[in-house]
């Protein structure tokens, strides 16, 4: 596919990971914006294994990055895929292959996206950031994006990190890792939400939500009442010591 | 060996995996066909050991190609082996290195057996298929192969599935996977029984199969007789625990 | 960067090891000298991560190579870096990336550093050493690095056992590994302190060592405190043991 | 080294394995007969470490080809070394290594040694073989070597077995694994004294074995010891358990 340099295509980076905010984030964008295949990239770094589908369709495991034209001037390209490398070496294989097509094609800007994970229910997940210069944080701060000194932690594992870092230090792209806050205990469709609502305002794109933030609602529910009940039993068993 | 095209050699490809039954399957069809081997293929990626014959002869882990002419105008290809690849990327390449030879032949039709264990014992296996495509599964729902939407679930691991789906994605050949329930604790002729007769209506070929249905009937006796022990010593225990 | 072979660069290799001692010596010798980058070497053989620095910003792992003149005829290398490479492949490929380099430099002399693990605080850690041939054991000997028949007695584990022996059996340089004595519990200063004396007589150079002693001290302090604690807790529990 | 062909060298195997028999056989032989070494051969497949000889002197893994000239018309060589390769890639890398050596000098002739372990002391350990031919197998009964039908019972594991396999089914050598009874708990002088005396009768070599008797009497005299003790210990809380 020819994609003209003059679309600045912005590249966008989803794969599973904590939470799997990103991926569901992708995942919502391509499907709402019906976005474009632009190849699949198979590895003898990802499982020897297929998925099967309903209608016993069988698909190797890849990685896919999609593509669409916003206006005249501007585009995104989305990578995403069923599983990250599954070995170190494989990891760094399949961030240099996705960042030398997107070099071919123009890419200056890039954002990976990720979970953080904090452990409990948050009622409004933050958005933290972390990027290849100061000029990004500038950026990104404005659009609402946390910069704190403490977070996260332990570094950025797997590839949300090692594209963002490559894509700096290797490729002299803008780069910025967007990490949602998330519980990380199960698919978090909030978080992704929050990622979506950030992009948007860095991307400048409309995307409606009600799908996800429906979603997103069935979940905390279940998740509410799975938490009540695992309180309740505590309290019970706490009791039933106590007394 | 020079196969010529016009012989459509069809490849059936059974490697060691879930209760054994496709190996078992194509092992049964070498021998009664007293099919002729192609070539063996050595891989770095097999175990580094020799096996030792009742004679004490070594031989070296290996995979096995084999052909057998049915007419004119149909042939059949056996891949089978000792081991599967012992890494990932040693299986994709080993399903790499048949697929390259059988492209190479002609073929343009893969099945590859394998196991859909159900961890009990069952009366009649029934044969469950995935495919790369609708005309293919078509074709199978014909001969009596059942396509089921939540089987298998967890996807297809190992070569049975990435000979499949290479053969589809990469070398668009017609190719199926046709899974025989199994126990999945021992080796099971009855299994690989259903294999063969679902493979010689699909390919069309006369194998006799009483030698194997009667080693399917002896172990099935024993299996019984383990199972009716094991029954036996569940109630008794059972009782001693009520009483 | 061109540096003249009649600087007679000598290379000097502290990574993370025991103790750390290694790295944290050449980390104080990179500062204190204000040394000037040579080059990063990535590498697919160290974590795939990126660490987070407090103003955000991203940097792969990375090794890296610096370099100071000491004077027209005398310059100091040193390669340091995040990590070790994580598999034995890595490290030997490292290892051998560095000395690649270095002998392109004109290098012909090599120290690595390491801490050598005795499980317990030490008063006056020695400096063992371990050497290429018997030259250069007579060298160090006369510097008062310590030479004990059964000291280390599991050979020399990682890059500072491997850049020693391939810097000797492969590119002919005159090597040693200098390994203080350290508890190996905790990052050790004090450790590192007689690795920079003992490299300062070796290499004759001249630096202060205040802040490395400063910070020496108040991790002494801290130590000794836990360690009373934890003996006055030890003596606790055995007084209510046996009384 | 040249080597003449018309020397016709034999090639003789031991690395560490089982008992460490097969190395504890070619040292000794190395040392009666003051083989020369050939070559040294150094692989990323060995572990990431170094030596430290008593002298402070270290040296990397490494395995080692000798040779012996016996008489105008024959000679041996020996392949040992400090570990087999660490992965299976790396152990089938070394015996292609070490094959691709013999075979340019000159070798039509292997034997690999290796303990068979049978988890008890042995009275007189019995050499068991595994063969590339028939013809092989006859000439080595005539010489004392056992060959049984469900020995060794699991293949043969590591480099004694591939280097035996790929002798035969890719060099077209004659080949065969000699295999000495062993514990398998220790170091064995015993299995090794066997290993040599069906080696010196097969290759036609005189060779003392008053050291390794020694050793190996010596060697018997604690284990028996070990063993009575431990016996006796069984025995006093058997006692203890009964009455």
């Amino acid at each position: 596919m020819d994609i003209g340099k003059e679309k600045k295509p912005i590249l966008i980076c989803g794969l599973p990971g904590i939470g799997n905010i990103g991926r569901l984030a992708v995942d919502y964008i391509i499907d709402k914006f019906e976005m474009k295949k632009v190849c699949d990239i198979y590895s003898t770094h990802l499982p020897a294994q297929v998925f099967v589908s309903p209608e016993s369709i069988v698909s190797l495991p890849k990685n896919t990055l999609y593509f669409k034209e916003l206006s005249k001037t501007k585009s995104i390209l989305i990578f995403t895929g069923d599983f990250q490398g599954t070995t170190i070496e494989g990891q760094y294989e399949l961030s240099e292959t996705i960042l030398n097509l997107a070099s071919e094609m123009g890419v200056t800007e890039v954002y990976t996206l990720g979970g953080y994970g904090i452990g409990k229910i948050v009622e409004n997940p933050r958005i933290i950031g972390a990027v290849t210069d100061a000029k990004m944080k500038k950026k990104l701060s404005s659009k609402g994006v946390i910069f704190s000194e403490n977070e996260p932690g332990g570094g950025i594992i797997g590839s949300a990190g090692i594209i963002l870092g490559m894509a700096g230090e290797f490729y002299h792209m803008d780069a910025a890792c967007l990490m949602g806050e998330t519980p990380g205990f199960f698919t978090d469709p909030k978080g992704s939400i929050e990622l979506i609502k950030a992009l948007s305002k860095i991307v400048k794109f409309n995307i409606k939500l009600e799908d996800l933030e429906e979603r997103a609602k069935s979940i905390e529910q279940i998740t509410e009442k799975m938490h009540g009940e695992a309180q309740g039993k505590e309290q019970k068993e706490d009791l039933g010591y106590f007394v």
